[in-house]
């Protein structure tokens, strides 16, 4: 019997409390991680809490997990034992659906995730499909890229699927977890990148992560200064904002694309249509994107910016990252045994 | 001095009656057109209406004018007197600002449209700029072609402008002035075409125009059984609709495309993360698209179904339209003298 040691919470919002399973027998496909770092996300604060309805418990969080493949299923391929890799919101696919013949295995009809009614990366160890286990590149620094397989993904995604030009103007709104990492992608992008923040004491901090400019969207509320400026807006945020400002703020054919659940999607047509503006939405990123990313993000040194605690004190990390004060992601190094 | 005799409405709601004026001295970059032939389209009875408030009184209805050019201005280009042409809801664009410099006439920054602080088409001349006096081919019957340089090129354009492929499954919301050309359009792309539709009259006539299914929205109000089957929706109506059903009508990377101006733009945003999806708008079409949209028309025999009208009666066939019973779209024969 393998036993894995992980953290787990027992009920919507509980504590996260020492947990062990035993996984059973590896997939055939499947690899198994040791997992030496896992950043911490919102979905993972979400998940915890049961906000979306879908959470089994006990739950054990964890879905941007860095480690060393220490097994292999028989039908695994192209990752081999030793190697690092990383594991983000996604654990599985089914490959002969339509969305995975296509390459959109982020979207399988039968699509496995992390931390939805299975174990997540709070823990020693953690399994997935191995074509959801993407080698870290020498280029990355692997105590660093957890957020990039979950926060990373979800901003850069975007930038492939919508075709974004390295001419275009883009707007980041929501200068955290996500946002932080989106600044430094579209800079290297070559793009214009204006930060949207409420928070005055992000403005230098967003122009060193890459922002042209930045704009206060609680001091210049009406967006007025801006309308027509931007081919794309990416809005990282889950709080109620100001979507027909943002439409207005969109040039002709610019595209309103949230990577956050937002409350609700609200606006008047007459400037989607007069326009040819667009709203959209995006989750994480399939595979051959994962593995563009690390690379895009290893050649122009993009990485987020964390703060480390043992994941023995996850308790602790998620009180910081709820109270608002992580600056920008939480990576926790496995001191479990 | 020249005199056009036009049918303008002096208010709000006014009725259509005779009305001449001087157009002044033609443009450098104009033509003159003499009306043959003028569509009628819902946007002529909210212009007439003021339901945008934009009117200007007395007001000139029509957009989708066929004619023969009988003045060119020094600077006019592609076009020559003696020539057949079209005319739709544009009527002149700067050339030099950004859009244009793409190819986007359609919206340019100063576009100039044929029924705004302008007269329009119920007369007999009407002038624009060269750009947008589009010649018709000799495929095109000139007594049908007016409602393709509105209504046709509006549903024609998005097939272009977001690249559905001919492998796509599209459904076509609304089987009216706009839809029933949208479905031959779709048919003659090579997509599966659904027609959307209230009236299960209007069945048997969708599948002739092209539909290969039909779902009335009426009696099956949920669209569950349609959930994840459409690359696109194509909406063509004004009215209140279900557009989160109709997001979940869509597949992965789905299109929910308005080209009707809705009340409002309402639904969650977890859907459109989850399947990639987007909610967009477009209007009418650049020239370009134009010259395209009636090449394709022409040589799939695509053509709107019409009932006639002569000019003189206008007002018959505005009250014909507004009472929804126009099978498909109204055409004036010119008769003003």
């Amino acid at each position: 019997m393998i036993e894995i040691h992980a953290l787990a919470a027992s009920s919507a919002k509980g504590r996260l409390e020492p947990f062990s399973y035993d996984p059973g027998p590896l997939g055939d496909e499947q690899v198994e991680i040791e997992v030496q770092y896992c950043g911490i996300c919102h979905s993972d604060v979400s998940m915890l809490n049961n906000e979306w309805g879908i959470s089994k418990y006990p739950f054990v969080p964890g879905h941007e997990a860095i480690g060393k493949v220490v097994a292999a299923g028989p039908d695994a391929k192209s990752v081999t034992a030793g190697q690092t890799v990383g594991l983000g919101w996604n654990a599985g696919s089914c490959l002969h659906c339509a969305q995975c013949l296509d390459g959109d295995h982020n979207m399988c009809r039968s699509l496995e995730q992390t931390i939805v009614e299975r174990h997540g990366a709070f823990a020693t160890r953690v399994r997935c499909h191995w074509l959801w286990a993407t080698p870290i590149p020498d280029s990355v620094d692997p105590a660093k890229a957890g957020p990039l397989l979950c926060g990373g993904i979800t901003v850069f995604n975007p930038l492939l699927q919508f075709d974004v030009k390295p001419t275009d103007h883009v707007g980041v709104v929501g200068i955290g977890g996500l946002g932080h990492m989106a600044l430094q992608f579209l800079n290297k992008w070559g793009c214009h990148v204006t930060a949207f923040t409420t928070s005055d004491n992000k403005a230098d901090e967003a122009k060193k992560m890459g922002a042209h400019a930045v704009i206060n969207t609680r001091s210049q509320p009406d967006l007025k200064s801006a309308a027509g400026s931007f081919n794309l807006i990416l809005s990282t945020v889950m709080a109620e904002i100001d979507l027909p400002g943002f439409i207005n703020a969109l040039g002709p054919k610019g595209i309103f694309h949230t990577v956050g659940v937002l409350p609700e999607v609200k606006a008047p047509s007459f400037p989607l249509i007069v326009g040819q503006k667009s709203i959209s939405g995006s989750p994480s990123g399939a595979p051959a994107t994962v593995i563009k990313m690390l690379e895009f993000a290893g050649r122009h040194k993009v990485e987020p910016i964390t703060e480390s605690f043992p994941m023995s004190k996850a308790n602790e990390a998620l009180a910081h990252l709820e109270a608002g004060k992580a600056r920008y992601r939480i990576v926790l190094t496995n001191d479990l045994k």
